[in-house]
């Protein structure tokens, strides 16, 4: 693994190049989620045309089905999915955190019943390092104990705790592999934990740093108040990654904090309910208005959805639930967020990422869609 | 309008040209069912790539919505969908018939509710019609009395009856326009009314001949005697349309008989639930069987989905309920059809149909799907 930091921006932003056993990611980035091993309605093919380099799977999914075993005997996530550029895998624990109906903690690990049958599994960073490996992602994440918000200070400290103490186990266990491991830092929004979780993940080491535990339901001006508290303690040789986030606000914002990496779902489960992305806010392709509109999505776009279909056919589309629509809508959501990062390293490299932001920020202010 | 038969084979298989208003279709063809003007989860660059010349639209799903006026200020159903081939739509009558919740037939039209929101309308051969017309699809289709099955000879006389009277006041409003207007000929599974009905329908005189109220639930011979009461008593120089059929087998069997044009929803609707068409017979990717199977679909298809995935993924994406896989699905079993109507086409002009039809039978003996 090597991250070459190519420039950074008189306000903090940074233009990156992250080298994985797959190929190149440009940063700032943006990770879609491809939670059972396919961004929802996309072929691979579709996601790179969008502009997107990196994907996101969820270990936690794809352990339970169809087993990391299985796809390691089928060569591994690239083979089984079609998706042959870099992937990241996160630990499972978020899900095991938001989906499983039961999960006891212990010092040990995490048991926990899957949300699909109610069998009951353990999940110890030592495993999670295990199925990881068998997945064969480029990128891999370590156990953490993702904490709920709101939440006290000393709830918020056990859990970064146990979290650093989990991430010495997984770095131990992780093999010298191609595999880019990330420590993930906890601390909910206390700026005092996340600037001490910083510290002590970074004299653990690792090849790059994780956010952890944001976009959780704290108020944007807590995201940001951690932000800076951790951020300026990071290397700046190391790629930083910011786990769940967000909205295109939420992304320049960050961005302009210094932030490299982002994954979320909201660019395609919007997609798929019909909440549109444009250069100048957010539009619902259910409304009645776009009935007889026969403009693309956005005129500025030039996504397969906005070159061929009209607003009102995909209001059409979404009305009468053709699988189309959802399609449709992905794929537009998702080369939104495309261009969005790319506009983003090209401002940052040209020294203009200020200017691009407070630009954007005014255009996107109609924006509605909350996290 | 002009339909050019190139060859004759010498079972009686047809090989043929239709000329539309947005171009020409190569006969034997299969029409994909586009019920709302979307082939389900497929975009018109994929229903093109998958060898289709033809789609369906259903005037009875576009009526009630979006409506025929909003399409027509629109442009019509090509500027509305983006798909610029030639478009056939149905009359609106089979759906009526299938799908409409309450109806009563009068000498005048049909008068029915909703399957929607239970709202009242009424469906006359003129509006048919004007409906279509509006629409503004290459090839449209007089309202007929589809009737049900079983059904007594006098119940099948008094439809087929009605549908020559309904065809003729059609004809009569069917202004001169670049669409080309199709009768449908009725009679059930009764030869001497089948036979009959062409006869008149012919006499009223009309672009193209169909016939309808087959696929109902009909044994298999009896749709063929059907066909071997009918079709012979059609003129040669237009083009044969054999409604809502059906199975690989029965399109080869049909062609074999003189058919040239067929629609179904079954390649698209299997997709969707996983019954997957290949040159050895039909596949169901739900099976276990396919867990770890990293071949795809059908090794001797060229088609994205088998170039790209494998049966283990189509499962996984099956099994997760991943829109992908309904698409990817789709697509194969499309390609499937379309690959079938060429090798049709082809042997046809080579004068081997009859052996390509032998031995796809034999192939296909294996397919278990029943319409």
């Amino acid at each position: 693994m090597s991250f070459e930091l190519l420039a950074t921006d008189s306000v903090g932003a940074r233009r990156g190049r992250l080298h994985t056993a797959r190929g190149t990611v440009e940063t700032p980035t943006f990770m879609p989620c491809a939670s059972v091993g396919a961004v929802k309605a996309l072929s691979s093919h579709e996601v790179r045309e969008a502009g997107i380099e990196l994907i996101l799977c969820n270990t936690y999914h794809l352990y339970l089905r169809p087993g990391h075993e299985l796809i390691r005997d089928l060569g591994g996530l690239h083979a089984f999915t079609g998706w042959d550029g870099p992937i990241l895998t996160d630990s499972g624990g978020f899900q095991v955190f938001s989906l499983a109906p039961l999960r006891k903690i212990t010092e040990d690990g995490v048991l926990f019943q899957s949300h699909l049958d109610g069998s009951r599994h353990f999940l110890s960073p030592e495993k999670t390092i295990a199925i990881q490996q068998a997945l064969g992602a480029d990128i891999i994440m370590p156990l953490d104990e993702c904490a709920p918000y709101p939440i006290s200070h000393g709830e918020a400290k056990d859990a970064l705790d146990r979290t650093l103490r989990w991430a010495e186990r997984s770095r131990d266990v992780h093999k010298e592999t191609d595999q880019i491991l990330f420590g993930i830092v906890q601390g909910g929004i206390f700026s005092d934990l996340r600037e001490r979780g910083v510290r002590e993940m970074v004299r653990l080491g690792f090849d790059g740093y994780a956010m952890g535990g944001l976009s959780v339901g704290e108020t944007k001006a807590e995201m940001e108040e951690v932000l800076e508290a951790a951020l300026p303690h990071l290397p700046t040789d190391r790629p930083r990654y910011l786990m769940g986030v967000g909205t295109p606000t939420d992304l320049l914002v960050s961005i302009g904090a210094g932030v490299d990496m982002f994954d979320c779902v909201m660019p395609t489960r919007h997609g798929r309910t019909g909440s549109l992305f444009t250069a100048t806010g957010h539009l619902n392709i259910k409304g009645a208005a776009y009935a007889r509109d026969p403009s693309p999505v956005d005129p500025s776009c030039t996504c397969y959805t906005c070159r061929h279909y009209s607003r009102a056919y995909l209001r059409h589309l979404f009305v009468t639930g053709d699988i189309l629509g959802h399609r449709l809508n992905t794929l537009h959501n998702l080369h939104f967020y495309g261009m969005l990062m790319r506009q983003a390293r090209e401002a940052i490299a040209e020294g203009r990422f200020a200017v691009l932001q407070a630009e954007t920020l005014q255009r996107l202010s109609s924006e509605q869609i909350s996290e």
